[in-house]
Order: C-alpha cells, then sequence, then structure tokens
C-alpha cells in the first residue's frame, strides 16, 4: 500500500505489483483502497468466457445524481520484454526525475494520477459536489479484452448506471505532455486473402496453375488506389500488408495455395461493412476470370469512432492548457483502445501521460509530468462539478 | 535373379529390388550379372561425398576400339508416395498388358530394354561388332545427385575411357512410344529474393517501412516482361515463383522482412550468368531508390543445352519409326536430367517409355512397349555397328 495517497506513491504501488495479463498481483486493491477511503462504493466484478482466464475489474462511484464524470483505465500491463532493464520492471526507481517500470507510462501513472485528483478533489469540497465521479477500471486491456471493459459496461448497464462523461487515462501525448487530446478513433479490419491455384512441377507450368501471379496481382489492386483522402477528423485510411505465406519448401515445385493477411485502419467514412464490400469489389474487380480467390474478412469489434469536439472537450482542453501552457491537438491518429467500447455508453475523449516508452524497455514517465497531469484532472473536476457562485 | 534375359524378366527383377535413393537393394546386381555374362567387364564404384550418404554405381565396356555407343540410365527410383497402389510397389505385377511397379516407367523399365537389346545384339554378331558398348548406370539420380553421373563420368575420364555417342533411357515419351526424343534440356536457375524493410505498428505505418508493397512490385516486375519467345529448338524460358514468406503471426505488425523464391527453366539463349544479370537489371530498374532488396542466385548445375540433330539422332529416330510407325518429335521440354552432365563427354541424347505415370502412384508401362523399345534399341545397335558388307 502507498505511503501516501500522492499520486507518485500511488504509481509506485501500482507498478510493484506485477500484474502483468491476467494476473492482478494487488493492483486493484490499491485502487480500492484509495477510492473505498473517500466514500466511494467498490465493486469487484471478476469476468469469465470459456477458453479465456477469468479478469478482475474495479467499478466504484461516489454520489447519486447526475452528471456523472468517469474516470477509466486498466491496471493490467504487457509483459517485461526481451532484454535488459536499468532498474527492476516492478521496482518502480525514481531515478534523475524518472519514474521506471512497467505500466509508468501505460497507464498505472494515469490511474494514479486520476486518483489522487479525485481525492484531492473530494476533500477539498468536504466530501460534496453536484453529481457524481466513478472508475471503470479493468485488468483486461492489454489482452483479449474480452473479459475487461466490454462486460465492465455491460454489467453496469445493467445496475442502472448512467455516464455523461468519460475521461480514459490512456498515454495520449506523443513526446510533450500537453500535446494531444484523443477524440476518436480508427477503426481496425483484418482480411485474410487466400489465391487458389494447382500444384505441379515448375517444368511443366501449363499442366498447374501458379497463385502467386494471382496473388502478385490482387494484392497489387488493393493498394493500387488510396481508400479516401482523410476526413475532418482523421487521416486517410490506410491498409498495410502483414504477411504473405506460401510455405512451399520446393524450388521445383509449383505451390497450391497462396495467403495473404492485411489489416486496414480505417477512418468514420467507413464501416467494417463498408469497408469489406469495397475491399471484396476490389478483388473481384482485379481477378476477373482470371484468378480464383475468398477473401475473409475477421469480426472486427473495432470501429471508427468520432467524440464531436463539444464544451466537454474544451473542458479539457482549457485545463491542460492552463498547465502546460500547450493547446492540445485534438486526433484520432494511433491504435485502437478501450474507447472504442466506452464511446456505446457516453461521449469519450482520452488525455493521459506521454506515451514514448510504454510496451518499452526502461518505461518511464516524468515524475513531474505525474504531478502535472494530477493538477490537470482536478481542474477537470473543479470545472465539470463548479461551485455555485 | 531374372528367369530368363528378357526384358520383361530384367524390368521385374529390378521392380523387385526396393533401391530408393540411396539404396541399392540388389538392383545394380541385376545389371553386373546379365552384362558381365556376355563378356562386359563391370566395375562397382561407390562414392562418397562429406554429408550425403554413399551411392553405388556402375560402368560396365565391352570393346576396346571406337566407335563407343553408351547406353546410361538409373537404378534408383522415387518413394512409393502417399496412397494406395493397386498392386504392391515392388511387386513388379503384370495384369491386363502392362507392368506395374515403382520404376516401371522411370527408368528400370528403360534399363531392362538396353540391356535385353544388348545381350541380343552381342549374341547375334557372336560377340564381335566393330566397336565398343558401355553402360553408365547411377543409383543416385533422383535424390541429390552428387555421387552419381557426375562424379562416374569424371572416374571414366580418369580412367581414359572415351565415347562417341549416348543413348540415356529416361521415359521421354509423354503419351505414347515414339511420340518423342529429347535433344536437349532447358538450364534451371533459383533465386531467393528479399526485401528489407523495418518492423512496427501497423497503427503508426509512417515509423515502420512494409516490405510487402516492395515484394509486390518487383515481383511483378520479374513476370511482367517474357524473357525471351524461345529459340529453334526450345520454348521461351519461364520463371514460377514458388514461394513467398514472411511468417509474420501478428495480425497488427509490419514485418522487417519478405522474401520471395522463384525458379527459371531457360533455353539456349541464356547462361545462367547472363540470366542472372538480366534478373538483377529487371529488379534494380523496379526497385529504384525505393525498394532495398538482395537477390541470391543458388549456385546452378542445369545449364540449357543442346544436341545438335545430326546422323546419330537421324539414326534413332529411323530406329523409332521403323518399330512405331511414329516420327519422333525432337524435343527440349520437361525437367532436367543427367543427360546435362553426360553432354560435356559426348553427344547425348533421350529416348525411352512412356513417362506418363512416373513418380505416381500405380506407376506402369505397357508390356508391349517394352518389347517394342527393346527392339528399337536392338535396331540403333545394328545401325550404329553396321555389319560389313
Ligand atoms: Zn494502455
Ligand atoms: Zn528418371
Amino acid at each position: 500500500m502507498p505511503a501516501d495517497h500522492s499520486a507518485l506513491s500511488l504509481a509506485q504501488a501500482l507498478i510493484c505489483c506485477p500484474s502483468v495479463t491476467p494476473e492482478d498481483r494487488g493492483a486493484l486493491d490499491v485502487v480500492a483502497q484509495a477510492l473505498s477511503g473517500a466514500g466511494f462504493s467498490v465493486e469487484r466484478p471478476v469476468f469469465s468466457e470459456p477458453g479465456y482466464p477469468d479478469t478482475p475489474n474495479l467499478y466504484a462511484r461516489i454520489g447519486d445524481r447526475g452528471p456523472c464524470l468517469v474516470f477509466a483505465g486498466h491496471t493490467d500491463v504487457v509483459p517485461e520484454g526481451d532484454g535488459a532493464w536499468r532498474y527492476g520492471p516492478f521496482d518502480a526507481t525514481v531515478a534523475d526525475g524518472l519514474l521506471y517500470g512497467r505500466g509508468a507510462a501505460d497507464m498505472k501513472g494515469g490511474v494514479a494520477c486520476m486518483l489522487a485528483a479525485t481525492l484531492a478533489f473530494i476533500a477539498r469540497r468536504g466530501g460534496t459536489f453536484p453529481g457524481s465521479i466513478a472508475f471503470l477500471i479493468t485488468g483486461d486491456e492489454e489482452g483479449p479484452a474480452v473479459n475487461g471493459t466490454v462486460k465492465l459496461l455491460d454489467w453496469a448497464r445493467a445496475r442502472g448506471e448512467r455516464f455523461d462523461h468519460c475521461l480514459l487515462g490512456e498515454p495520449t501525448n506523443p513526446g510533450r505532455l500537453g500535446e494531444m487530446i484523443k477524440i476518436g478513433r480508427r477503426g481496425s479490419l483484418t482480411g485474410k486473402l487466400t489465391v487458389l491455384g494447382r500444384q505441379g512441377h515448375v517444368a511443366y507450368p501449363h499442366k498447374a496453375e501458379n497463385p502467386i501471379p494471382g496473388l502478385l496481382r490482387l494484392a497489387s489492386a488493393l493498394v493500387a488506389e488510396p481508400l479516401d483522402g482523410g476526413t475532418a477528423h482523421f487521416d486517410a485510411s490506410n491498409l498495410e500488408f502483414t504477411t504473405i505465406d506460401v510455405g512451399n519448401p520446393a524450388t521445383n515445385v509449383i505451390p497450391a495455395t497462396a495467403r495473404a493477411t492485411f489489416n486496414v485502419r480505417f477512418n468514420d467514412d467507413w464501416t467494417a461493412a463498408s469497408l469489406g464490400a469495397e475491399l471484396r469489389r476490389r478483388l473481384e474487380q482485379a481477378a476477373g476470370n482470371a484468378v480464383r480467390f475468398t477473401l475473409d474478412l475477421q469480426p472486427s469489434n473495432a470501429p471508427a469512432f468520432l467524440t464531436q469536439p463539444d464544451a466537454f472537450v474544451d473542458l479539457v482542453s482549457r485545463a491542460i492548457q492552463a498547465e502546460t501552457g500547450l493547446t492540445p491537438t485534438l486526433s484520432t491518429t494511433g491504435g485502437t483502445s478501450d474507447a472504442r467500447f466506452i464511446k456505446d455508453a457516453c461521449p469519450v475523449i482520452e488525455f493521459g501521460l506521454v506515451g514514448e516508452t510504454m510496451h518499452q524497455i526502461d518505461e518511464c514517465v516524468a515524475v513531474a509530468d505525474i504531478e502535472r497531469l494530477t493538477a490537470i484532472y482536478e481542474r477537470v473536476l473543479e470545472a465539470y462539478f463548479p461551485t455555485k457562485r
């Protein structure tokens, strides 16, 4: 347990729990103890799914009237990785003004800042403020994300919980605290393309049907034209081939099939369905009657979504500006996050620490950034729940 | 040992030895016994090479003056394969006029016909004829071909053996005995193309460098234009991609490298060196400064070669015509054979049984074809060593 309820102490207490998905190792106890001490009611639902490990989650709320501001995050971390750390990945060492450890940036640091800001805010208000604060903390964000935020939201909905705005504390800043808020995320769609041929000997190509030239043609057709030119808040959609595999070890044999996998990060011009249809159209056009293929689109739970810039985004931006002097970019870049699930419950935006070292050896954040992010979150709370004048 | 020295009995005796490369299982004993009984001196050199199994070979000769006609062939066979045979692959069953068994077509049948024809010819001539006959028989044709014909030819050269013409008994006829003589073979060149990129996350493509689009571009450039239009005796050279392998299981990761392998069957417009240079030129042109790649050309021991149609080809063609009524096509199609090595010792052409079922389950040849091929080889011997008038 932390020595005090400062953000740094809380972050260190969290990092010292080696909570590599699906392990918890006491991480959610740190969160639960801090919040229940401040008057939150705390629930610890564990979700199950055949074929996946059970995963612990935490829901906490203080207040029973609207508006309800939600802080969301995760306490699980990715493994320490291959390579030597300067300081132990679960030691939470502070050196030269930096806090080192797995999860320092992604996102035990962010969770600690939410907690410290909330405790300070509630203490300052003497326990009363016009609305509610909730915490949605999962232990399954870095893993399959099956027993995490999706089920926690369902569980809360079933209890009748209603949320007005959510601030997710993922490390959104590329290099400097205050640079970037994420107001949406691109969608993700994975496809597997198989071109069918007929096996044979390379010396008798007329008796075989090599699928590789067909694959070259179809794969080239998928990337020949841009999918779109970007939208108001999104970059252009982008398709990357991630692998091509034929697996034929015999240099004198024409193979029977050739397979490629691609992933598209798509903007709000598309749904997974409309994008899948466009990709299929391109493939069919390129194939004509000459190439036999199948396209297997993986079920996508990552749609593109945008939280329209509004008063809440302005409120958070002003809090950031006041502490950092920077006007944050409203971005939709990068990978997916649990915001893609939360957006169905209420408007959600993301702002946290600097993500530069996340998932890497020697993950670290500046102690000064932890203090400033805490101050930003406090300003958000103050502005979200104004005192009556 | 065979019941008699008919071609069918010899073929059956050979098939009953399960001589899957590098095993011999008595196959060369059948050859040796037949030839030594007819007055041949028979040598059985076994060749070795680190990393390869020792392999038995046979060299036999009768006569000590020129011209020397060589019969060449192999007694090793490919494995029986996966699947049920109608008759045991090493049982040499005759049913409905067909001789079944592994090697019936490729090429124990052909070896048996050479032996039977030669024994009949020598008996008919009372042991004297104006020249020499030699046999070059290897047990390493279907395998690595390292301890086979190459070394047997070196060994014979070192002994001072000189050859004038060679008839290799591979199954050259696609569907019908008499259709096709092979007077050359295309060369074979294998290349491995590697495109280099930089690994990264699919959501941040600007921080990575996907090698797959570069591979698509380079591979397409290799097959965009025909290599040539064919030559007087050869089809157009042909390039087939045999595999592409990236091996990246993560659908959210851009891979670091992409690899493709291709094989070219090339005609006498090219040497392996000139062809390699042309392929490299095409790749460099397509790559420009945009794609980093390496091209690894495998050492090729399969050059394109042609035995110019001449009096010997005519002699064999006439023998075929006399027995079958067909005028054989002079072809250079199909895979490689040991003729690519023999051509350095003397002019070599190939004529044998029907290859339709070679390397397959239920490999078989018509008993009538065995008898007719024996008669053709006898006619070749009669014409090659004419009696004085
Ligand atoms: Zn995270
Ligand atoms: Zn053969």
